[in-house]
């Protein structure tokens, strides 16, 4: 299923695209369906006989699979190896199975040492902004200053005015300052280049298209290995401009790339799309692994966010191997020397805290929920307002501007201009007389300049994020949310901090150890408290969160208040509209992915939202012939047609193996007596021989309801069974009919921007 | 819905069941179900009529729950909360969700503070067949010479042959052991009495009930108050007294009953069963929580064996909530002062391993599965001798005597002496020339004795636990089978280092480090992968399992050898026979549980297992009038009938609606003109006012299939949706009908003694 460039002759697909938008939800879903299949037309290839046994039915980028069609193949496949003769039996499945572990586990160890690699080049990248290595270009800091003894001063590294060997301080300022911000809009151009010239689906952040993709969507150049290649690259530039993004995301698309591109090595995995989406579910999980250093974070972010393994157990157990296989590679190469999997170690000074402290955990998991909530109405107004301005035509000025524009005002706050990652290391760590003071944060005088600077670093982050994430580079949303909460919680702690030292003897403290010497209150804790809160209000995960914060900074005993505060800044953000930041970029993109919230119907049956019967094109198969089957074909791009006769359901075609069935009997006859003959779908006996039989590509087996059943129903089968559509009778008497695409819309219609993002399948996302 | 004691009046029943015992599987599980209707006879409660609008259908032990009905309920229950005027609108929600939550707080602080305390007890008890504290009865061994410096000597405990002051050797023995085994009888035989007089349900491990609930089993008896007491009374008893048996698994039994005590106060809960299961899925989350010090393997044990949350967020949330309450609960009581929630801490000593120690591990793997399965089909051989012979009528005399040899046996041989724990603990332990040699462990003269002693622990203990699991005391599989795999893991360990002790220059052990006094090989570490390894052979679990060896143990560098382990004994193990000991008890047992497992037809449909029209019991709307339908309701014990007209499905009514309607138009009215009065499902016209409508309690919505449908698809229809029943109809006529315990028997008639140990609903266990 090799990645084609797409396609040219879209003319009539743009025109019903726009009729599509401009019709109601209900026709736009069937007329989007139909849209997905009208890059199916060229039939030829299947003219190849060889091939048009097993995979009759193949999808091209936009459309969604069939589940139940894909599993019963695989059924088959599988079937077949076991009935073979002898110990060829019991080989080959195991064949079978080694290649799936095979490809599970070279993703594993690939996207490790990716998640390693990239590290590594991150850092490089992000200091030589700021100075380097007298002795070699390419080591970093880090590197460059090692096998110091402890309290030895660095003097390997140089800023560049120390390497330009400039004295005046105003040439130093300027020069460092010019560097800074110079390599800041060469890093984040050079990846919006890269994306924009060669990889348009490796911006973003990726993962609302793997849920698309995981719940049945198409999209086979979103994973090709060009993408793979350019959005790590491009990832790494993006990281180290200094943009207010984070890499996490985009490593769950980078594994899911690579599991894709390795994948394409086996021919059962090629051609099974259920099969191949279950591969992907593991690397996803590996991604989320690496990213965090959180191998049960990833599972559980497989099973919450991603809701793919529907406990299948073998799923949830491959992604498990594949994520323990990622995090011990990471280790191994252990790009930091500190063999340690834990990002942000906070101190594990006390483990207890004290009552009081829940009041401004609290705060901070409303002020989480709103400002939550905020970030994602920006973000989508940013996004919507990109789109219908004259910035669409010209994403990579874009790119440069705000990078720019971040690297400027970066500069001016010192919270602001180190790298996130750094600044949220340190906002997660206490303060301790041997470490040293990280740009004056543990002077108690100095707490009011703190907090403001802190504040001020929260609010000029959420700007900068609502932007920057949608824009034409790789990003992720996790990091900058992080350092937002971070930064709030830090400055609530110190606040708490500060009037703890004012009233030490207060009613309030009294719980608070008599010695004024043991720490009361750690501002770093209220720090991991704080990113948990963001967390939670901007993606609107539970569990998955709070495992992947605690393997994050290792509080396993504080699990209880960051449970607390993801709970409260979810439910205040619920309240303020449902949906973390990923639906809403799915409903604005209008992917056919259907959410497992439980759905409540208010008392309407199927009946209400179907398409009913007079809208459906469906053949009649009484008196049908070749040459109306034929026009039908060529007309109409929807999936299938239902089939009946007086009314009563006989079954559903497909129309691509309809397709494929007029073209054999077809194919180089022009008799036209030929097109005239007549055809039937039901089993006829041998007297009517010149009725062409069609009953072996009638589907009979095909779901059907009646059309009183309550509509929550249908929408929890849709969710349940993986379903791509369901016919509704009466009696046996064809009603209606739903597509998965008709409950999308239909769940998705809550959304105050529903698809304003979408574009017709085939053309790419910034086109 | 209070719990009543098994009808007495069930001479019908009974014969209705050997009936359904002798039938062909599919005759015997509709039987099944209407006989767990035959409890229904008593209408006479439904004439409150406050009650019977909302309640209109309840469930008696032994039925199965309607899902898609219960969930109905709820929804309307919320909509009426949420439709109030004014403030309460928002405030009736609130308290409503605020009241689940306080049950789930008090669940997990209840299971956590129980668990703590059962430990106490257990300790307690056990330390007293050995002798007592000198200033106190009530002090275990470790309480009573707490306080001691290191390396004094604890002089207050005494044996009971120094508490006697006998002084000669003979005498000593002779007491010691006659204590020993004495108080093992007067333990094991009260726990047995207390659970056959008191609450028959508390015996054996309960986990296989618990998944049968919560998949939607009623069975209300085995979730009471007295249940909790005996179960908890007869857990320390039983434990305390040496039986080969752990108390993991019961310890989720109680976690459940708490929780359904505790939500009995509250009406919503009390009266909605799909509430009261999502409740009971985050109490036996806690309770393996607290079992096994193990938060997150609670969570995914839930997931992976339970199966119970079906990727809804909420109920994981809440399992989440309730497990991390109650491990913070149980390390807040800290029973034994280590404040430590792992359990059996390994020595962290080297986090490296060697790649030729894979071979030993794999073959630990090997060993656990074959050994895993044998243990299974021991278990099953018992139970079913035991049905079947003389020692099912003396069921406390069996315990006694069991008892009464395992203390003989065990007293012989030291590693079995011991609590199952405290040799576990020991055995997961590197020598330490600290800490002391347990029982000449660690002399490397004596291995060959080690390992005899080991391995001949662990046949024992296979044929112990095999008779145990079953019996009529509270028992647990877990720890038993922990202790199996230590030993054979600790043996291979000491092979291998008596081994590398022989030959240490040999190409074998190449990369072990050349400094001897380095060690090389960790036996305590080999402990733990046997352990993995055996429960992977007994509970056929993954996931769930290494998450809770690695919360267990502290083990987390080692994940990669535990999970191999496992993974290599789940695939052994299924080679041996599918599914692991707690599905065997279900299928023998015959719960109504659908086993999550990808079901694959062999090209078979729904026509083909379906029960057939010609068999059903269905009402002919046409011509039906009251006497006859009031037969039909006395007659049959079905859950419910489907109503045609010709043939054509019109839908289908429930027995006890049925009942209801009919006893309300014919209370206090013995006009015989009356029961021949005509009667419609139909919505008729005015014009016939003598035909009495019985429209409004027929289920129009009812899910409908055609039966050419893959049995594949219906499988997969049953577990996704927890449907109770599905009909067939083929142009709107009714072709068939499929109950949830019809695709239940499908999918166990692999199980060599499926339905063995069947007992009728109403009916104990084990009378």
């Amino acid at each position: 299923m090799a990645i084609e460039e797409p396609h040219t002759e879209s003319d009539l697909s743009d025109r019903d695209w726009e009729n599509a938008r401009v019709s109601s939800a209900w026709f736009e879903s069937e007329s989007q369906d139909a849209e997905l299949q009208a890059l199916n037309s060229e039939l030829s290839q299947w003219t190849d006989k060889s091939d048009t046994k097993r995979h009759l039915h193949r999808y091209r980028d936009g459309s969604t699979i069939d589940w139940l069609y894909e599993e019963s193949l695989e059924r088959e496949r599988k079937h077949r190896l076991r009935s073979q003769r002898g110990a060829r039996s019991i080989l080959l499945p195991t064949l079978d199975t080694m290649k799936m572990w095979l490809v599970i586990v070279a993703t594993g160890i690939g996207v490790g040492v990716t998640g390693a690699w990239l590290d590594v080049l991150v850092k490089w990248l992000g200091d030589i902004r700021e100075g380097r290595c007298s002795y070699g270009f390419f080591y970093n800091q880090v590197a460059c200053c090692s096998g110091l003894d402890p309290g030895e001063i660095c003097t390997e590294w140089q800023t560049w005015s120390e390497w330009f060997r400039i004295r005046s301080i105003l040439g130093q300022s300027l020069l460092q300052s010019f560097v800074y911000m110079a390599l800041a809009v060469v890093f984040a151009g050079s990846a919006a280049i890269l994306v924009q010239s060669y990889a348009p689906y490796a911006f973003h952040t990726g993962i609302p298209e793997i849920k698309a993709i995981l719940g049945g969507y198409v999209l086979d150049a979103f994973l090709s290995p060009w993408t793979l290649l350019i959005k790590g690259l491009g990832l790494a530039l993006s990281v180290a401009s200094g943009l207010s993004l984070g890499k996490e995301g985009p490593l769950v698309h980078v594994a899911c790339c690579m599991a894709y591109s390795l994948s394409g090595f086996f021919h059962q995995l090629r051609h099974n799309e259920a099969r191949k989406r279950k591969l992907l579910a593991a690397a996803a999980v590996a991604g989320v692994s690496v990213a965090f250093g959180s191998p049960l974070g990833g599972v559980l972010f497989g099973l919450e966010e991603l809701e793919t393994f529907s406990n299948e157990n073998d799923v949830i157990w491959r992604g498990f191997v594949t994520s323990v296989i990622a995090a011990v590679s990471l280790q191994y190469v252990d790009p930091f020397g500190t063999s340690k999997l834990v990002l942000f170690q906070v101190t594990s000074g006390s483990d207890t805290w004290r009552g009081f402290e829940l009041v401004p955990w609290l705060f901070l998991g409303v002020i989480g929920g709103i400002l939550g909530s905020v970030l994602i109405k920006l973000n989508v107004a940013a996004a919507v307002y990109r789109r219908n301005s004259i910035l669409h035509e010209w994403p990579v000025l874009e790119v440069i501007g705000v990078s720019a524009v971040t690297a400027a005002i970066s500069y001016l706050v010192v919270f602001l201009r180190v790298q996130s990652s750094e600044l949220v290391a340190n906002l997660f760590q206490e303060c301790d007389a041997n470490r040293g003071d990280y740009h004056g944060l543990c002077n108690p005088v100095a707490m009011w300049r703190n907090i403001f600077l802190l504040l001020l670093t929260a609010v000029v982050k959420i700007g900068l994020t609502a932007w920057t994430f949608g824009m034409m580079v790789p990003a992720g949303i996790f990091l900058p949310t992080i350092a937002i909460g971070a930064s709030l919680g830090r400055a609530v702690g110190l606040l708490t901090q500060g009037l703890y030292r004012a009233r030490p003897t207060s009613w309030v403290f009294s719980s608070c150890p008599p010695d004024p010497t043991v720490r009361c209150i750690s501002p770093g804790f209220y720090a991991v408290i704080g990113a948990s809160a963001m967390l939670g209000g901007v993606t609107r995960m539970t569990i998955s969160l709070v495992v992947i914060v605690f393997e994050l900074t290792g509080a396993l005993s504080h699990v209880l208040p960051i449970m607390i505060s993801v709970m409260v800044s979810k439910w205040v953000g619920d309240a303020f509209g449902e949906g973390g930041i990923y639906s809403a970029w799915i409903a604005m993109r209008r992917y056919p992915w259907l959410p497992s919230v439980e759905y409540r119907d208010k008392g309407g049956i199927a009946a209400h939202v179907m398409k009913p019967l007079e809208e459906l094109v469906v053949i009649e198969n009484h008196g049908c012939n070749l040459k109306d089957l034929n026009a039908l074909v060529k007309t109409h791009r929807f999936h299938g047609f239902p089939v009946v006769q007086d009314g009563q359901l006989l079954g559903y075609v497909i129309r691509d193996k309809l397709g494929v069935f007029l073209e054999s009997h077809l194919i180089g006859d022009d008799d036209s007596n030929r097109l005239e003959r007549p055809c039937s779908f039901l089993h006829i006996g041998s007297d009517r021989s010149d009725t062409l039989n069609l009953s072996s590509i009638l589907e009979t087996s095909v779901l059907q309801l009646r059309q009183e059943v309550p509509q929550e129903l249908v929408v929890n089968m849709f969710q349940k069974l993986s379903l791509r559509h369901i016919l509704f009778t009466q009696s046996g008497k064809l009603k209606g009919m739903m597509t998965k695409t008709d409950v999308v819309s239909f769940l998705n219609a809550h959304f105050p921007h529903a698809a304003a993002l979408a574009v017709p399948p085939g053309q790419m996302p910034y086109s």
